[in-house]
């Protein structure tokens, strides 16, 4: 390792700390309410420190956004692109997703994912653009699991973001705590979404298993 | 009708107008950043005429979002209530909750029933008992439909919040004016929720049909 890309990973270690600080701080007490001086001085940096860093409070904002969309691509869509069964890289998605979403160093950030409202312009098309890859992908398991699997004629694109829906929502209500572990979450999230998806649906209001025997 | 009424039914819609009012703004600019005199400015009233209805901006916030919750009542649960058959009953939920999330007049309040971290103490213990009590209706009809139909084994307590994320989220992404009608979307929602919570897994990898028929 040279020296160039040794100073690279202690810069990518510090940029990681301020936009972890900056999450708490956003997600604690409002964007707008929060200033470039709190978060240099939850960082024990003067506010010059900080900008040698970050050039504006948006820039920060940003940064923030991408480096929650890195930990996506890190944490879940690498493992999902090396499978092929699109039954199998929609469990890993649900599974990983949950994951990061449930660790509590990212959970800020996880959730200002969503309050982009705030960002304008290019750098809102940017994150946009991010937050469209992977949707698609999502689109993409769901086109595929309806030409192996018997489907219930929910599209992909209204499948894809009521599965982000209840993935995005468990910070709502949540507690690792309570009564249920995060692994019965994942396996009841993914029997609910994968068991709805593919499969007639029982509109009828006769039980599944009465009209499946009298076919 | 006597003058007390008329009078209280007067007083009635003008907070009403004043919560519509207050909740866009909250809404486009942020609760932090919206003050009384921009909400009187809307409402062209002078700022001590609208402390002569509300007496404080933590009880106009409490006041939005109690609006927010009549409506939930009045046009869902209400229907909701005079229905016995637990599918019929998810239904009507199902379609009226979507139905008063996307009429463009209700968007910003019901955006703001989930920004309440803002309210504090009693104010917000009130609000989380009658957000609890709509939860608690929703988990008592997915128990009646584990009673009466094949289950996937999703307990109602993950499958109320599952539906909720999925609902809550829409004004995400869904544009009324895009491809997907506010019809198509409560249908498919009702499909995929009910597909998912009834019936067995398609757990294993084979597709439902094959494994049905080997039973």
């Amino acid at each position: 390792m040279n020296i160039a890309s040794i100073e690279a990973g202690a810069s990518d270690a510090r940029l990681r700390e301020i936009y972890d600080t900056a999450a708490k701080l956003f997600h604690s007490q409002g964007y707008a309410r929060t200033s470039m001086s709190d978060v240099a001085r939850a960082l024990h940096l003067t506010k010059a420190g900080l900008y040698h860093h970050i050039e504006s409070k948006e820039q920060l904002l940003f940064g923030v956004i991408n480096y929650g969309l890195d930990l996506l691509e890190e944490q879940v869509v690498r493992s999902v692109m090396t499978m092929r069964e699109p039954a199998d890289r929609l469990r890993c998605l649900i599974r990983g997703h949950i994951q990061l979403i449930l660790q509590s160093r990212f959970r800020e950030i996880t959730v200002i994912l969503h309050e982009n409202r705030t960002l304008k312009g290019a750098l809102r098309a940017q994150v946009d653009a991010r937050k469209k890859r992977y949707i698609l992908l999502l689109e993409e398991i769901l086109t595929d699991l309806r030409r192996r699997r018997p489907h219930a004629g929910v599209s992909p694109h209204v499948g894809a973001f009521a599965l982000l829906g209840m993935i995005n929502w468990i910070y709502q209500w949540y507690r690792p705590s309570g009564a249920v572990s995060q692994e019965e979450l994942a396996e009841e999230f993914t029997r609910l979404f994968l068991n709805g998806y593919c499969g007639a649906a029982p509109e009828s209001g006769v039980p599944l298993s009465h009209r499946r025997e009298r076919r």
